[in-house]
């Protein structure tokens, strides 16, 4: 196990540690930490609510969430001679929830959760359809997750980090909050918003204070939305074994990480849709100098996805075109076409005996694959979500003998404004 | 081998059959033969362009393609006792090539193309940056595509019916019609457009003649679209040994099936993405009687993908975020997320030596993954498309090396307007 | 579709052909055609015996079955410039059953057969718990493979040629002849033999005649044993796609190929073991001059498998150790811990309601894996058997519910002497 | 993380520990603690030796290696209600390096090393060729081991207990050490011993003390054969995630753990073959009651294996046949034709750069194949060993150009007597 450079004690608040990271994108955030290209190192992760959300039956957390204090981030790391232009390789060699620490009121601590965003606050994919705030929890046995919320799936977690990213240089910044600020001037008091605006209330940013902290929070850039620095990609596919390349745009690059999932499906549709935790994440680090222009790499990650992931080889796919549910026919509108391919796999699962919500936090959390099947035969485009059978403990194929029906227990726990 | 319901003479061209199939959608097409539930059957798929696309190096034919023609299909097969409400569960049992024929001028003779259509004549996924005419021959030796026109590159074809679905109701036709009218009524100048009318001209409708030719020739669908009865989904992942659902809405279900593809990539990006081939495809049959409510399934497909695909274990990826290549913010467009992580791929494989035309047609011929990895992260969506490192004869990865050049060759034909 | 060198006539017997093969291996058996490095070309193979088993509920043809004439081998095929010392490059292609045959009397017409051969004609890997005659029937639809002689599974055919291999020189078929001699000698009167003698009834040796038939009759090796020049090796994963690389023992490499397998699980435990075919196999040679010497290959072969074998990914493993079923001890004797590993399987499957012959088969036809997993560990080797648990239509997995009892049917066909 | 059961302080021996584990087999030696069926917990384990095998460059400590002190095992657990006739179920949930010491003089505090054992001093599968001590020390970086002293060539651990079992009855014991010594007797003088005796001295057993001890140490089984009741199989597909269901000998099961691999070949075949490390595993128990009779289990185990070993697609594989290196035939001898088989591949290897010693490492220590292929084909057994081509830093594959040259390195230390 490699030297920790970025621990957390579990009794305390992000904002109380020993080494203090941040929940917003800034250049001047300062790093916690210099690393050696070729150095491993051992970073703790706080689960991105910094312990709001419980291991309880209710929802109301996950209805009540504070939007304002995502995503509790570690790091900055700075690395020794990057510079902008260069690659920064970034291997993930471990991660896992909080060792050690199999049960606690923190996510991580042997258990994690899902949950479904209402839409007055966070809203999701399927939010027009799901406007409530559900949650499931999960608990861990070594890296199989089962729910006491959704009987009858269990499945091998595909960990990753949900979210791990250098830090924006002055430009890029700005570059991030105009274009978020246009659209977000398009339609300004949509619910859900279309960008989050800087934030400063409930803003952490490392070890700075006074007016500087006052500055750059009022500058910095929230951590929800993925961007040409990496950030939250959500991308599950980052498994352990997985070499990550980040562009680098400031000195030192300032690597970030953190949002770690037990399991997430393609798309993270619920929103809070992964299986959340806190946890742990041995990286290493290493420069390609001058490896963006070599590489033809501006805005944008290159991901060597690791060779461990679950292996599922029986699939049940369903498809979606850009055809909305009351009908509009939209153009090449791929996002339309897998929202419509999930409420597809939906409807199929309540014939087991799910509730909907359960059925949409299996899609949230499960590595469920989400493909993007034809993109160019107008008007419509394909998508499609594969489920792996194996996941349930029944039989989910279609056949002539009709679905298998499942107690669904309770349901998924909500809660409603 | 089942025995060939659907033959197809080489020699002639795919209206002058003995059994004439298709190339619109329209519920009064009539069924070519009538099969039983349990029954296996062969048949015969003409490319879909009907032989129109040479196997030569020049892209005027590609430029030219005559849309009005496709696609060609075969059918419609009646299913004995099939009723509005039936799933239909049709078995890929096998599919490939022409059989017994290694050359010869149709595409699926022992090879295959992939095309860049014109914006002016097609377009495609990046027709905004590739506006003209490309063409790629690909030469199959067993299951292996190699071409000319793309040096460094050989793959395991995922082979796969493009085209395949069920005949629409009357009440599924009109309403096609009216919101694909609707779509195209917002931009009618648009090029290329947003949707496709329906055309008499070029149609082919089975055995219908005169009046009755006329009146549906007037009325039917345009088989480009992927649709609630299946149609042009191109999902790569329907190989051999695949089990698909269809909707029943007309008596008889009424399958018809085209458009094999010998590989693909997720979304076919350059439309005449995969590599197009006639061939044979051997069906087997069924029905799950009342099946579209017993399983919740109104308007989609199921599939249940075969297991024998081609494996790759190692894989290349690259993000795209929802923000256009002049720097629009738009709100969670997948679509547009998937583009700028295929222009990324194609950024990077262009340091290898590609011209960008070879990268693209790389991108949608061979088989590679498009990923919706997080959809509600606002306002980005973040996109992924994962390579098979192993396709390529070089090692294809970032290092601190540098990029391996290679000979590009000619680069692939092209033809301009 | 490549050319078809070799052609068979589904007809005729394999010695009535226009073109005839062989059974015995020799280097003075003339070449039947001439190829050159870097051709494709088509074989027809006929099925081990010659349509000697046939599609029925008896075992007495399995019983009875002519030793003699196996194996019918397609070939030799001379590859030009082939010259003792290099490498035969060899690629499956393709493979399957005999093309637009489906049904019909010969195996490989859209059906296939496992035997269990009698203790006193050929006998077994467990000839001493199975000394009667057995068959199952397998039927084909597309590469799936089922029996009426044994229920409730099914599976994907690893399909594969079970023998391939160069010619010997005249010095190598002496040692061949020699040391199975010699192995012979130590227990002559054996049942079944400790090895197989020249044998000049019911040879076939392509186009000989007169006393040089006489002369190679007398002195050919069986084909039964794999040897230094490939041979009957039963290697189920050299599936289509795999490239397969042979010593070459004299001019033009003599490469003779037959034996076709639908299927079969490692090690062919029955001996009749695959699921037995005629058909096709297409191949593409090419040579590595002077390999032998580069690569230091002497006498064994080099195998890529190919890439698209069907996938599973939950297994049942089974161990054994090299104690024998009476309680003695045997030395690091891994043959006989994968007896028991076997034997342990087939008891466990009994308890599902097959009867033990049934397991037995299920095990040499399906794509079972047969592994060594310690040979050192004095005095005891571990060998494992691996069942995929999705060729089952009902859970095979133990748990506290006990075994499901499947109907086993009638049993598969049994003849005793 | 589970509660630790069974902790370990590595500063401290075996034998010197709070709890006091074993290293014979017996079924008076008592269990160190009593657990739940449902019950989770985590056992620290000792690499085999102890820590007698040095992070350094002299195969020294290979050749002079006490196999009087081994296995170093964690245990016995005693499993409530646990009863003869049961079937033990032992879910895999996790396994590692020991934790949080990421350097040290112990294998698995971030190091691990692979051994030829001299022929004098235990031997090993291919003694007859390589009689001398070499050793090879691999670095763990996350999953991933290298070694300094084998360049070019880097894999993902396949993690897995090599040894795990339950208690035996004193019956079996008794049948144990009469059948083992009758096979010691056929030649009581060979070197290595074709089994070993009851070994009083360095033995471990636990709590007891006095005669009680001098009994047991007496009459004790040594633990480097696999038998009956697991213990050390060397089965590598025992990774994170199996489960594993063992026979129930005596009241309480008496489960017992070590001799953890960070990865292994099939076979283990330079005995010392694994990367031997200290570690922890997490293990979850249950009882299927009657189990034995019920899934007709007497002697044997059963594997579920996990899903997430790591995933290799392209496998360079070598043939062997049942005929010794000096020409002697012998009759279906798969522990030889595996011999052979391993062989070619060492002498393929060497054409690559490698030393004997270092190809012969590598199929010691990586995670390759090896299959039982054609086991009946008289005389000649058929057995095939598979290598993953992605563990090497260059292209392994045979070709035209002939084999690229590695550097070798200073080769593996080796030492003689």
């Amino acid at each position: 196990m490699p030297e920790v450079l970025f621990p957390l004690d579990s009794a305390k608040r992000f904002a109380d540690q020993q080494l203090v990271g941040h929940n917003r994108w800034h250049p001047d955030i300062p790093a916690v930490v210099t690393v050696r290209p070729g150095q491993s190192f051992r970073v703790h992760c706080r689960e991105w609510f910094d312990g709001e959300i419980h291991n309880d039956d209710s929802a109301t957390d996950v209805r009540d969430a504070p939007l304002s204090i995502v995503h509790a981030l570690s790091g900055p790391f700075a690395v020794q001679g990057a510079e902008p232009g260069d690659l920064l390789v970034v291997d993930i060699l471990d991660l896992g929830p909080i060792p050690q620490e199999d049960s606690g009121p923190l996510a991580g601590q042997g258990w994690g959760y899902t949950g479904i965003f209402a839409r007055q606050n966070g809203g999701g994919f399927l939010t027009d359809y799901f406007p409530d705030a559900y949650k499931a929890v999960w608990d861990f046995s070594g890296q199989t997750a089962t729910s006491r919320h959704i009987p009858g799936v269990s499945f091998t977690g595909m960990t990753h980090p949900g979210l791990m990213g250098t830090a924006p240089s002055a430009a890029l910044l700005e570059k991030w909050n105009r274009r978020e600020a246009a659209v977000r001037a398009s339609d300004p008091d949509r619910v859900p918003p279309l960008s989050l605006p800087p934030l400063p209330q409930d803003a952490i940013l490392g070890s700075l204070t006074g007016a500087e902290f006052d500055r750059v929070a009022a500058e910095a850039a929230r951590t929800a939305p993925p961007r040409e620095n990496g950030g939250n990609q959500d991308i599950k596919n980052m498994t352990k074994g997985s070499r990550v390349f980040y562009p680098v745009y400031v000195p030192g690059a300032n690597l970030s990480v953190g949002d770690l999932h037990f399991s997430q499906g393609d798309g993270e549709i619920t929103f809070c849709g992964a299986i959340e935790m806190g946890g742990f994440i041995d990286l290493h680090v290493d420069l390609i100098k001058g490896g963006m222009d070599t590489y033809g790499v501006a805005e944008n990650t290159i991901i060597l996805p690791g060779n461990i992931p679950p292996q599922y080889s029986r699939w049940l796919a369903f498809s979606g075109i850009s055809v909305s549910t009351d009908g509009e026919q939209r153009y090449l509108d791929s996002q339309l076409a897998f929202q419509r391919a999930c409420l597809h796999a939906i409807d199929y699962l309540t014939k087991f005996g799910y509730s909907p919500e359960q059925a949409y936090l299996i899609l949230g959390a499960a590595p469920i694959e989400g493909r993007f099947s034809g993109v160019v035969d107008i008007p419509n485009s394909c998508a499609t979500v594969y489920l792996p059978t194996e996941i349930f403990d029944f039989d989910v194929r279609p056949s002539a003998d009709g679905p298998t029906r499942i107690n669904s227990g309770g349901g998924a726990p909500t809660a409603k404004f």
